[in-house]
């Protein structure tokens, strides 16, 4: 190979190239150690103890069934509390990993601790409507609309309820539709959040439906189910309990967050915030395994910060950055598959504060090891999803993923005869053969971030990137209709259930984009 | 005391309170490691082997002297070639801290291996103008009202360079008007950019003119100067050496920093630019230490990159990121110092691209633990800066410090009293005592980040935070004009050198805010 080995043909061809993954899911993490080893088993210490001395209220009967015959006990405040050594036999009993399936299985995704994924998390309840300047309710459209562009983000590795269909009012109607609208959009994994354990069935009937047969789901469950099954502080919720039990019956791995909030529903201490949420997680793990022992779940401590000044919820400051690095990191000490939540800007509007207050709480959650949840399309403090948004994220979480893969340290890429044989020759690396093998491998480039000069920026209309978003989700909502549910199918299913997302929404060329 | 005490009242009276600094400069990094142990040691003995194998071209005369003294050698292509001894010994003998020296003592920052400051960096040639969206040559006002910003904004740590006064033609009278006019609008530490050694006098004695008396500067030297005295890949360059070593005159540290690019200037494999950084910040080092040994100064490995499609500078991918983070944990395993640059964003706009793009790197280079220069105002790749960047980024840089803080952990923050009072007693901890007492000392509140409701942000216009950007920089531009350099002072400076600063433009009321 010649030193300018193709040179700037050469080069040329080579951008043609359709770019391997430089990222992919499940990138480790863990580099970022916010605390101390004996911080974090200090933290671990005081939520066993919390357990053991405070106890949980509100447990389920057949939760309460299962740990009393367990050695667990009620205290003189009806409180379910655990035995320290119980807890630790539960925590080493927890499968290590597990995959969550896409129903493509391209999107197949092995979950352990440490490894960094990024999903939407969501259920808000509105959307901005960027032409409009302001949020509308969000509907049972939006969430098709959000999966069909979800499937078309190269950085967002699953779909859950980003937003709430507000139109239908229903319960039941809302988790049947908002499952089928997202398994019309997109094959990546789906996270459902039921509203109640009794809608499961319909749930596993739908997803029977769209594969089918009955029992198919089982064998390729690329749905799962869970939801928040503590009211913090340190009480169980009844039917998000119900509903993280029924939810093992998919035979996908069952999602379970504890989101107490500093200063409201825990300590303004942060430590006091981990320490609590931390025995809240374990409070999840002892209600699913002690009652359907071995089945996958995620530990899942998502602290939550308040502004102290008026006792809302704030996603957007450092408190969130340190407290989500720090679950993670809570999360690689037990050796579990965990999810956080960072990317919960409070900005009203896809601007600067929008992208530092992302950058800097996702970085951090990252860095720390784990899911992080809520990584894209969130805005207004959780109360607005934006496809604006979701497109922009997905270019953050791209080079979030590229910090991630970190250096490759090895004789090759330290360079030593390539940077003598340059220093000695040409004085410069541009046409060497090392730059020409390394630039689709090594350097990831973004979808929608501007790197034009000062003056091609200015002569292409002085635009910032949420034009360029505004194309890109056009161009894809526009275009991006797939048949993932063909017509027979789709048939059946709207024969036995009430269907709400219009067949002419889900046709190409229907004017909406 | 009660468990509400003080209650709503108290919590405004304390509300009222001018806040305690919840964060502040010179915190720890370092808890974010992107390499190995070993992956550090292997960039170690790599830039030890180029430093011995491959030297280092061009040094200057004096520099050659006494390092043939010391046993280096000139190999055959006549570049200055270092022992690995020596180079250890050198970096074993440079001082571990220096302090940073504010014209005003409060802004005395210690810096050592490992403390974050963040600094604008900057020398760039134009400044955006947001109303008429476009970018315009950089002024020697430009420079001054940069100055008086920064004097404002509390999370920016130093004031330099940030825009160069494109309007002066002679780089002496350059050179003597930025340092002017940035002693005219700060008490912060200033880090200037000499054109050439032979302006160090004239700097020296216009600081001793400002401090009223020959050699007064020698007392509190609070502007440094220093240049990027390496020419990538290996190459001393001659002004910038002599620069530097010309700047140890002033008494207070040097700055040099190395900026090579990755596919340009070094290798496309990160780990080989790791590798030369390292060696020509080693370099550095040794100009400045075999000359005038035990002189403080900062390692200052900036290594740079490449979008590899167009060869163009980028500074907001993720390989910056990691870039930067390594840089800085090559400078904890010396234990010396360490500047690096990261916020270089190539947005041209205040978006949320560059939201996105300074939020990862700023926050992977200061969790790996440095100074972090460029943190504050630059745009467009580094061609541009802007003055309601530089407020966003403030608020951003708070953000960031309050990451680093991290989480305190002890018996009295671990809550475990709290939560079982709170648990068994009122189910909430809003008004709890722990709660209001670390509301402003535990909890940083942004200036401009808007955490308001979307109704609340709709009904005041939908603004994105440009908006609060721009009132900030007026509400200080406008009314912030202090009296630095005393009228009696200004006319001796005046006298002696011909300032290009009108006058007029320094007073209140001059319309041009």
């Amino acid at each position: 190979m010649t030193q300018r080995a193709g040179g700037r043909q050469g080069r040329q061809a080579r951008r043609a190239r359709p770019g391997k993954a430089v990222v992919g899911p499940g990138l480790p993490g863990g580099s970022y150690k916010p605390l101390s080893d004996r911080d974090v088993e200090r933290i671990h210490e005081t939520a066993l103890d919390l357990l053991e001395q405070v106890g949980m209220a509100n447990p389920l009967p057949i939760l309460k069934e299962h740990a009393l015959a367990k050695g667990c006990w009620l205290d003189e405040h009806n409180r379910l509390c655990f035995p320290r050594a119980l807890v630790e036999d539960v925590i080493a009993a927890v499968p290590r990993t597990f995959v969550t399936l896409g129903r493509d299985p391209k999107y197949d995704h092995e979950n352990a601790a440490g490894r960094v994924h990024f999903g939407p998390g969501g259920d808000s309840i509105s959307t901005l409507d960027v032409d409009e300047h302001r949020y509308r309710p969000s509907t049972i459209i939006d969430v098709y609309d959000f999966a069909r562009l979800i499937d078309r983000l190269e950085h967002v590795h699953d779909f859950s309820q980003v937003v709430v269909a507000t139109d239908i009012a229903d319960l039941r109607s809302a988790d049947i539709n908002m499952a089928y609208a997202a398994m019309a959009g997109t094959t990546k994994h789906i996270v459902l959040s039921p509203n109640n354990a009794r809608h499961l069935d319909d749930l596993i009937h739908l997803m029977d439906l769209v594969l089918g047969g009955e029992g198919k789901h089982r064998e390729r469950p690329f749905c799962s189910a869970g939801g928040c099954c503590v009211v913090s502080p340190l009480a169980y919720g009844d039917e998000n309990s119900e509903v993280c039990l029924a939810a093992t019956r998919i035979g996908a791995p069952v999602w379970a967050v504890m989101a107490p909030q500093t200063g409201a529903t825990a300590p303004a201490a942060l430590a006091g915030t981990l320490a609590q949420v931390t025995a809240e997680s374990l409070a999840a793990l002892l209600l699913v395994q002690l009652v359907v022992p071995g089945h996958s779940m995620a530990f899942g401590p998502w602290p939550f910060v308040s502004d102290l000044r008026t006792g809302a919820f704030t996603g957007g400051g450092g408190e969130q950055a340190v407290l989500a690095a720090a679950a993670a990191q809570i999360g690689l000490f037990y050796g579990l598959p965990t999810s956080v939540g960072a990317g919960m800007s409070d900005a009203k509007w896809p601007d600067a504060q929008m992208g530092f207050e992302k950058g800097v709480t996702v970085t951090a959650a990252a860095l720390a090891g784990a899911k992080v949840s809520e990584a894209c399309g969130m805005m207004a403090s959780l109360m607005g999803c934006s496809f604006e948004t979701m497109v922009i994220d997905n270019d953050m979480l791209g080079m979030i993923q590229r910090l991630l893969k970190g250096v490759e340290v090895s004789d090759e890429t330290l360079s030593f005869e390539v940077i003598k044989e340059v220093v000695r020759g040409p004085g410069h690396y541009l046409g060497h053969p090392q730059t020409l093998s390394l630039m689709e491998t090594e350097y990831l480039y973004p979808k929608l971030a501007d790197r034009t000069s000062q003056a091609e920026w200015q002569d292409a209309g002085s635009a910032d990137i949420l034009e360029a978003a505004k194309t890109r989700v056009h161009k894809i909502l526009s275009a991006h209709y797939p048949a993932y549910i063909d017509p027979a199918t789709d048939a059946k299913v709207r024969e036995h259930f009430k269907i709400h997302l219009p067949e002419e929404a889900m046709r190409l060329g229907n004017g909406r984009w």
